[in-house]
């Protein structure tokens, strides 16, 4: 523990310099990421290869496989992504506020760097050069955790990003790799010196680090989106949207689980896209009301209603009105993204007000709920909590803000008593 | 248990009704509860009477007396609040990003209420009248639990509010009052169904809520704010802002608890300060080289630097540089205000920059760190979180947002693999 007190302290100490970089100054160190990362690609791909070795001696299963496994496409691809970050425009320093609150006393709200971030990641050793790269352009120093099955390859790369920074005016010491296991837990009690967590991995390590730590998390537990055809809904509309949203990406969690489906149109369009999604091997499993329209699917119990399949099962629900529908999702949602077919204006607008999630959507897939395709070029993760920042979250969710406040002397006693002088609350933006 | 989640379930379905009025709406239900509470003025000024009886007879302490009493003119003013709020802007519906994905799908990020507040505060029952006014403007139910000594006010208050309630759009389940202590605890378990606590009171019991609920938490433990006086600061200046910082309302979160004075000025600045001070009943405490200068003052200790005194007490540290005095604030501050007296336009822009703390000040009087004194109308708390919001909490804290995606089928397949479509993320604000 104490090791780690120490890595964060210093984590920290470089994090304030690098806070008040200038645009330019972090670019540079993002554009010497790139460079040396770009040397260092022999190298990383040695490393990846041993990990590789060892996992498959170790039994590794075939989708972590495919994460873990880095190859030149993929780094490539990877050192683009942290140019792409350096065009980004800067999160930190926007004028929020900018009000005189007397004559001569002038406040200002600016966004500023979090500090520290705490990042707990799964195999994909590439994901440590995303990081990196989001943390120095938002002014954050960071510390990194990635799967131990990376861990050759996580090094490496840690290692070739320090020696870019080293010739730039961020301390190395900005970014720093735990490669034990027993770290995460020690980082997730370091709430004096890591201002924010961003787990990335299943729903339950991500349940684990939001249960186990003082310091807030950026990311979701569950996915449990839903689509709601309704009883005015175009059928063309509704079967392409309902086999996107489950089929484009099944493991992706803006992928809906639960299609819920009005008592009027289910007999037109449930046998649509049960032919659709059986025809993509989606297995359908389907309450009382809709087995008596697809007899040969399983039933669906209280648990499917609640459960994030991230796979090929999709369960489906009738239900007798819109308000049906809402209350359902509002009971068994998990406040991701959730969706109406509808061509009744009044019906969908009923449905985006009065879903509670980050995303509620009309006559487009849940698909679309994603950083990127919100156009805010880099997706941090994907908040499903009530305060903000909420759904995918982009730099803006690695800054905060603080008031400043400059005067020539103003004291509070001035305005306050019987001769109280007022505020002139002017905005000057 | 179960009849506080009845209890919150209640509040929650009214405060769905209620997320979606319309400015004008709540505003009537406003304007209904002042009318309903000068309707009920002889019946609450007596039920406070009764209250302040008991609790005379209890041996209340002054202080505690003074919040619980409640007069003609604390009603009328709280009355008239509330009427100030229903002037308020409407912080529900501000679109904050309104951009074309591609043509036809576009995505909107709307504000909207939290849902359900849980507010707990201590003696002085006018507090549910803000609090329940703040609620409405902002679309959100909410939960109270007053000050045990208060429990007659309240409740009385709360009658009135429901009944004033009853003849508009808003359910009076919307609002509810909690009565006994047992049922704080029970209050913070409730995450399902509150989705924010503010709690107002002592440091300890903000603290304890703090350490009791997985609910968001908006407020302040500690409010150890500091001054420093650099070495180029105007002396007047100095000793006018170090005299309003402690003086002006020592209770106050917003109240210095430390002066950090750079030793090249201190001989000068110190003997004025301390004579300022001392005839207003400051006691003073000093570290070694400020006790040179002022001899006759206590020593301070350690605990002295993280202590919030919430008295007329002051504690002095003498410092070598700029830099040692942010480094002493960033050490033992709680990031809610700090200020530095000083000509030096560097030096000040050193300091804002490298403070971490929600208010940074130059050459005025920390006193001014809240909420209507920044121009918002109402101050909901003071976070000092590093996270938003953050400081001097108005309205904006008690809304979050959602993101509304509206299409005309679109699905994500179009826009992935080979033949991708590309975006077009044009703003439309």
């Amino acid at each position: 523990m104490e090791n780690i007190i120490a890595v964060a302290q210093k984590t920290r100490r470089a994090a304030l310099k690098l806070a008040v970089l200038s645009t330019e100054a972090k670019n540079q160190a993002i554009e010497a990421i790139a460079q040396a990362l770009e040397s260092a690609k022999d190298e990383i791909l040695q490393a990846n290869l041993a990990d590789c070795e060892t996992s498959i001696a170790e039994g590794i299963a075939e989708p972590l496989y495919k994460r873990l496994k880095l190859d030149e496409h993929k780094l490539r691809d990877a050192i683009a992504g942290v140019r792409d970050v350096g065009k980004l425009a800067d999160p930190v320093g926007t004028v929020q506020i900018h009000r005189e609150i007397d004559t001569g006393l002038i406040l200002k709200r600016l966004t500023c760097p979090l500090g520290v971030l705490g990042i707990i990641f799964e195999a994909r050793p590439e994901a440590a050069i995303q990081i990196v790269s989001l943390a120095i352009k938002s002014g954050n120093g960071v510390i990194l955790k990635g799967g131990k099955e990376a861990v050759r390859s996580c090094e490496t790369i840690v290692k070739a990003i320090k020696q870019g920074l080293s010739q730039t005016a961020v301390n190395p010491d900005a970014v720093q790799l735990l490669t034990t296991r027993e770290e995460i837990l020690q980082l997730l009690k370091l709430d004096k010196y890591v201002d924010l967590i961003i787990p990335r991995g299943s729903n339950s390590f991500v349940r684990f680090v939001q249960d186990n730590t003082r310091i807030p998390v950026l990311g979701h537990a569950d996915g449990v989106c839903h689509l709601y055809i309704d009883k005015a809904a175009d059928l063309e509309k509704a079967v392409a949207i309902t086999v996107d949203a489950k089929t484009n990406y099944p493991a992706a969690c803006n992928a809906i689980e639960t299609l819920l489906v009005h008592a009027n149109i289910a007999p037109k369009v449930l046998p649509q896209i049960s032919e659709a999604l059986q025809h993509l091997k989606v297995e359908l499993r389907g309450d009382e009301r809709t087995r008596q329209i697809l007899p040969n699917i399983l039933e669906a119990t209280e648990q499917d209603w609640e459960t994030e399949y991230n796979a090929l099962i999709l369960s489906i629900k009738i239900v007798d009105s819109l308000e049906e529908a809402i209350a359902h999702i509002n009971e068994y949602g998990s406040k991701h993204t959730d969706g109406i077919v509808s061509e009744d204006e009044e019906a969908a607008q009923t449905f985006l007000a009065l879903v509670n999630a980050a995303g509620v959507y009309h006559n487009c897939s849940t698909r679309f709920a994603d950083g990127f395709r919100y156009g805010f070029g880099a997706e941090v993760g994907i908040s499903t909590q009530q305060m903000p920042p909420r759904g995918p979250v982009g730099l803006e969710g690695l800054v905060t803000y603080k008031y400043q406040m400059s005067g020539n002397g103003q004291i509070a006693a001035t305005y306050t008593g019987a001769n109280a002088k007022a505020f002139t609350h002017r905005d000057l933006l």
